[in-house]
């Protein structure tokens, strides 16, 4: 009759890190192709106050962890945000595909209702589980990967739609 | 103990298309204030193969319309895509939200279970409610919200991630 709390975030954000991995795939091997320096795509941004590739990958990879830890009520790890390089943006991929494989559908259970607190620069904001999953993760999950997405298509890495949705 | 589908689904569409409406009141703010036309924004795309700022929108549209229809099972309305003014894209968000009002949460009750069939390119591809609402038209909405915000803040228009969030 609905979806489990569990199915609605952790195979999804999986999927999504598994597509956002074979994207960066295709980018280095892009930048290779063309001689261009790796660092170029890694350090590049779509406008000079937004992130660059680096840090969307970086942020992504937060919102994946945060949302599995702060649903099941664990602590959230703290990663240094340190990756210049395709392969280690691909360590940090796979470390937080690690994280999510070792979440079960039951710990994950009831946590609609578990009210999870985020600190923003703001001051405290408090969600119920289901909003924050549906409201604040999925939403700032998916932004980060498109933005990835979009700095390299915008850098004329060939990329589609088909990269970033996995196979249907 | 769970999510229902219209939860994860008519709210969520809602909310977001809400967003991108106060996204595109920015822009066209931003536009008159800097004296540029406002096709500049609605013509722009982060690469010349792909989609400009207005067809990011009604593709953002023809998720959430087909997203709602699909999971009810009721036919999916087909609208031209002729939007060519910030005024008609605002119109095309609001005839997309009046279409989400029209669904309650009864009519996608076991909507996880339903077979969707979408028609692409490469043919038919056949899911189930669930799969097609978490792998294929969230990921898509949310591609296509996320690549109409890139737009405009490449183009200078100041917008931000809570803009994107909406309040959370």
């Amino acid at each position: 009759m609905s979806l489990s709390m569990y199915e609605a975030s952790i195979p999804v954000l999986a999927r999504m890190l598994d597509n956002l991995s074979g994207i960066l795939k295709k980018a280095e091997a892009n930048a290779q192709a063309r001689g261009i320096e790796p660092k170029v795509f890694i350090e590049s941004r779509l406008a000079p106050d937004m992130f660059p590739l680096a840090r969307q990958v970086q942020i992504a990879s937060d919102m994946a962890k945060g949302c599995a830890a702060r649903l099941a009520g664990v602590d959230v790890p703290s990663w240094d945000d340190t990756e210049a390089s395709f392969e280690e943006l691909q360590g940090r991929i796979a470390k937080t595909r690690d994280f999510l494989k070792s979440f079960d559908a039951a710990q994950l259970e009831d946590s609609e209702t578990r009210t999870v607190v985020l600190k923003m620069r703001s001051g405290e904001i408090s969600f119920s589980g289901r909003d924050y999953l549906l409201n604040f993760a999925m939403p700032n999950f998916y932004f980060h990967i498109t933005a990835a997405y979009a700095i390299l298509r915008h850098n004329g890495v060939d990329v589609g739609k088909m990269d970033f949705l996995g196979g249907v």
